[in-house]
Order: C-alpha cells, then sequence, then structure tokens
C-alpha cells in the first residue's frame, strides 16, 4: 500500500501513458501482471474504448471509483452495467474529430487518386516509358456521410472545399448545411463515396450491411474512421473481391490490431491502423482530459468529461 | 500519301490518344518507327512537354506545321527554337490546376499522417498490440507555396480548409489572399510544408537548392507537384538520408520514369509516378484542347491554346 492512489492500465497500446500518470500516481499495468496485493489499491481503470471491460477483473477490485476511458469513443465499455455498479466513465470528447476528418480526407485522397496504390507501383518499380496511371478527378464526386457529428460535420467542410458534393444521413433529423437522405440505403445508392463517421452502440452494429455495401456499388469507394463492428466485415470483403464493391479505405476493423491474413487478398483497399485521431497534439488533449478525470474521481470532486447518460 | 493530314505521337504514354486522333487524322507513333514516306507527311507532332524535342527529326519534317503539346506544362520543349523556325506550339493550359492540387493535398496527408507508410506497415503485418502510430496534426502546419498561379491558389485555399496557414513566394508580386514572404529561403525556414507549384523554365532549373532545403529543416516536408528540374534532386536525397529534412512527396522527378534504384534506400518518402493532372476528366479536358488546336492549324484558322508569348 502507497499513500498515492493507484491505476491500473489495461492495453498495451496505452503503456506511452505510464510516465505522464506515475507523475501522481501508483501505476499497475495489466499486461504485465500486478501483485495480488494490487488488487486492494486500485482505485480507477485506465482504458481505450474499442475494448470490452474485463468484467471478471472488476468484480475483483473492492476500491475501484472510475473507468477512464483514454479515448473519445467508449463503444465496447458497457456503460449501463458500470452505472448499475456505480462506477462512473469518463472519456475524451471533442478533442480530434478535425484530425478525424483529416485523415478521412486523405483516405478518400489516397483511395481515389491512387497515391497509395501509386507509391507501392512506384516501389515495385512499375513505371514504365509505356505506363501512365490515370485516376478519377474528385470534382463532382458525391459524398454520402454516415454520421453528422462533429467528425462528420468536419468531413462535410472539407469534400466541398475539394469541389465534392455532400449529403448526409443519420437516425435523427437535425438542422444542417447538407440535405439529409431519407434512408441510409438511399445515401448509399447516390453517392460515389460512403464516409462512415458516426458514433458506434449496440444499437447500430453491422449498420453497413451488404444492402447498403450492395447500394454503393462496383464504383464506389467505403472511408470507415469511426469503429470496424459499424460494417459488416464479412461482407465488405466479399463485395470487393467480387466487385460489388469499388474500393474500401479504412482505419477501423472489427478485431483491432487485424490479422494482415484477412486482407491480403483483398483488392482496391487503403488499409491505416487505426491512426485517424491519434496525432500528437489530440493525444496531448486527450491526455489532459485523463488526468483530469482522475484528479477529481480521487478528489471527490465532479468529473470534468463524463459520458453522456442514455436514455 | 493519304488526303487526312498526319500526325506524329512522339512519347510511348501518349498511345492512348491514338484510337480519338484516328477518328480524323493519320497517326504515326515514334516508337514504332514509321515508314519512311510518313517523313513527307506529318504535319503536327503530338508531344508531352516534359520531354525535349527530338530536333534533328523536326528537321526532317517538310511539312511540319504544329507542335501540339498534350500537357499544360511545355518546360522541356524550346519555345523560341520553334519559333525562330516559325513553328507554333499549343499547350492544355488551365483544365487540370485543381486536380493537381487535390494530390498535392493527398500527399501532404499521404506523408504527415503516414498513410502511405501506415498501409504499408498494416501489409507488412506489423500492426500489433503493442504499437500505436502517433502522427502530427495538420492543425496551424505552416506551409508555404513556391509560386502562387492557378495551382499555387488552389492549394492555398485548400490547406486553409484543412486549418493550416498559409504563406508564398515567387519572383514576381501580385495581388494575393495570403501573405509572400521576402525570398524563398525565408518562405523555407517559415513553413513546415513547402509545396513546389511554379511553372518550370529555363531560369529556374535548381530553384529548391541544398540552402532552400537545409531552411525547409529536419522536421519540414518538401512536396512537388510541379517538375522534378526544379529540385536539386541529389541535394535532396542526400538530406533525407541524413536527416536534415524530414520528409519529401513526390510526383515529379528529374527524369521520368525514374529509376526506382534512385530511391530504394532514400527514407521518409512518398512517391507516385506523376499522376497528380492525369485524371480522367483532366485527360479529356486536354484532349479537347489538342484536337482543337489541331483542327485549327489544319485549317489555317487561329490556334485555340498557343503557348504565351515569351519576352
Amino acid at each position: 500500500m502507497t499513500d498515492r492512489p493507484a491505476l491500473l492500465i489495461m492495453q498495451r497500446h496505452l503503456a506511452p501513458l505510464t510516465a505522464f500518470l506515475e507523475s501522481q500516481w501508483t501505476v499497475y499495468r495489466f499486461w504485465e501482471g500486478p501483485p495480488l496485493e494490487a488488487q486492494a489499491e486500485i482505485r480507477a481503470l485506465v482504458v481505450a474504448g474499442e475494448f470490452p471491460l474485463d468484467k471478471a477483473l472488476i468484480e475483483q477490485l473492492p476500491r475501484l471509483q472510475l473507468i477512464a476511458c483514454f479515448t473519445s469513443g467508449y463503444d465496447r465499455i458497457d456503460t449501463a452495467w458500470c452505472k448499475a455498479r456505480g462506477l462512473p466513465v469518463t472519456h475524451a470528447p471533442g478533442v480530434n474529430h478535425e484530425d478525424v476528418a483529416d485523415h478521412a480526407i486523405g483516405l478518400i485522397l489516397a483511395a481515389r487518386r491512387q497515391i497509395a496504390a501509386g507509391d507501392r507501383a512506384f516501389r515495385a518499380g512499375e513505371w514504365t516509358a509505356d505506363s501512365k496511371m490515370i485516376t478519377p478527378s474528385l470534382h463532382g464526386q458525391r459524398v454520402g456521410i454516415v454520421g453528422l457529428g462533429g467528425i462528420g460535420e468536419a468531413v462535410a467542410r472539407r469534400a466541398e472545399a475539394l469541389r465534392m458534393t455532400v449529403r448526409w444521413w443519420g437516425p435523427r433529423e437535425k438542422a444542417a448545411a447538407w440535405p439529409r437522405a431519407a434512408s441510409l440505403p438511399e445515401l448509399a445508392r447516390d453517392s460515389d463515396i460512403l464516409v462512415v463517421a458516426c458514433k458506434a452502440d449496440d444499437s447500430n452494429i453491422g449498420l453497413i450491411s451488404r444492402e447498403v455495401i450492395e447500394a454503393l456499388g462496383p464504383h464506389g469507394l467505403l472511408v470507415n474512421v469511426a469503429r470496424g463492428q459499424l460494417v459488416d466485415e464479412d461482407a465488405l470483403i466479399a463485395a470487393l473481391k467480387d466487385g460489388r464493391l469499388g474500393q474500401a479505405a479504412l482505419d477501423v476493423f472489427e478485431d483491432e490490431p487485424t490479422d494482415i491474413a484477412r486482407w491480403a487478398d483483398v483488392p482496391n483497399t487503403v488499409l491505416t491502423p487505426h491512426t485517424a485521431g491519434a496525432t500528437t497534439e489530440a493525444v496531448q488533449g486527450m491526455l489532459m482530459l485523463l488526468m483530469q478525470n482522475l484528479t477529481a474521481a480521487f478528489a471527490g470532486e465532479p468529473l470534468k468529461t463524463p459520458v453522456p447518460e442514455t436514455a
């Protein structure tokens, strides 16, 4: 036992947070097998929201008082279960949506203008005097945005600067500068590029279904910077393989990290390892919110950024 | 001899133009070794402006009346020599500058947000549970634009939509929405990202010198969507190898196609095979101008888009 509150970091890729958190608290790291006596000490879990909670572990931590989600998204966190146990959950909203939108635009350009494939062809020595790679202009391409929240609106503004037209769909009508489609399949049918930018929760798993993918069609590009489980990934892979979908540019996947074997022979893809929101600046902002939430929790003060109450 | 005017396509990568041009004219292709009798017939050369004219060949074509440059750029065409021989030169201005600007933005995102490198790492199976690629936000990055013509202005507008700040430099002052730096080295010193977007001519070969590259510095990104000879490529490669320059994202090269061996061990690059302006839509627009210029020349009418008179 120490006098400093103790916390437990759950995911290995959050290891770089350790040095910052150790400046104020005792830090254990789950993957290192913390000592048995830590169980009585740990007062907060530091987690990434795209991973499910280890509920069995949580039930063995008598002093636990906070689930501190480092990320903005907390889709795999069972907030109802936490609430029922009196365990508050915090997250990092509003920090990285503009960076995620930049990445979405980068994925559109990398896919449509063949920047990733061109770079690969160049490195493979495939640029010859009689080759010429012709790519489609972005001018006038119709972008459909699924979910017009912070990320979606930021994608929309950028898409217009790149001479594309914008429509969107989300389950609820809202005041917006761009027209809302009557349904998601209609949005997909009337789009050249579909950008998934909505919040993931239990209600929208597999939202981008085989029907939506086929509506986007053989010339369509699917971009996902939200969460992998929003897309029926098996249907996506099948559609890319037999040409029912033109291209996919993905930063998120059903399972992360993803086994490359699953994607190795899938054509017409640009694939990035969940980096859209992970900029130096955003990570600093998320770290600041994490530390403010931990400080507040240990002092018994109101939390800085708890997750919203669900209905 | 036929009744239809004859023309000669010089570069292999222009071969796809053949079918369109054959609908109206007799078409020879240089790389196929046209028959000797074609010499007396050929009235126009169809060329790409990034390749020097074959002057010895031209002197053997008594009926030649037009150098029809398919591209916008005509930097390797000796227009003074053509003018002295009474040979007009046409090109395709104002068709693809917005597409080139899109590609420049795509290169910035591919390099800064590591979209190309992330895609390669993903495919190499390097995404693991304890890896996390953190990239710099574009927010607040300072873009310096070399040459504020059609491409430069289009890059500037897009850079602002992506939350970057814009300055520029060109040899002549002009009314602009963005401040002009006092000199090119000063622009490079005060920029995080330098985008080469100027017209190339005999006066600015090697404009992006070792001095400019070092002023941009170890965290700087050089983007070139103009012409390869504007950059001292040996100095660029040396600076990338020893870290005096941070990154380069290049669509154009001193020699094209470029031998990949020259770039194989150069770190921190995104390399595309001169595709920035080659969109389906731009190529259609360039083809239309090419055919209008050929039609006018053969009819003895004013040319649609001759290259500008030089002082």
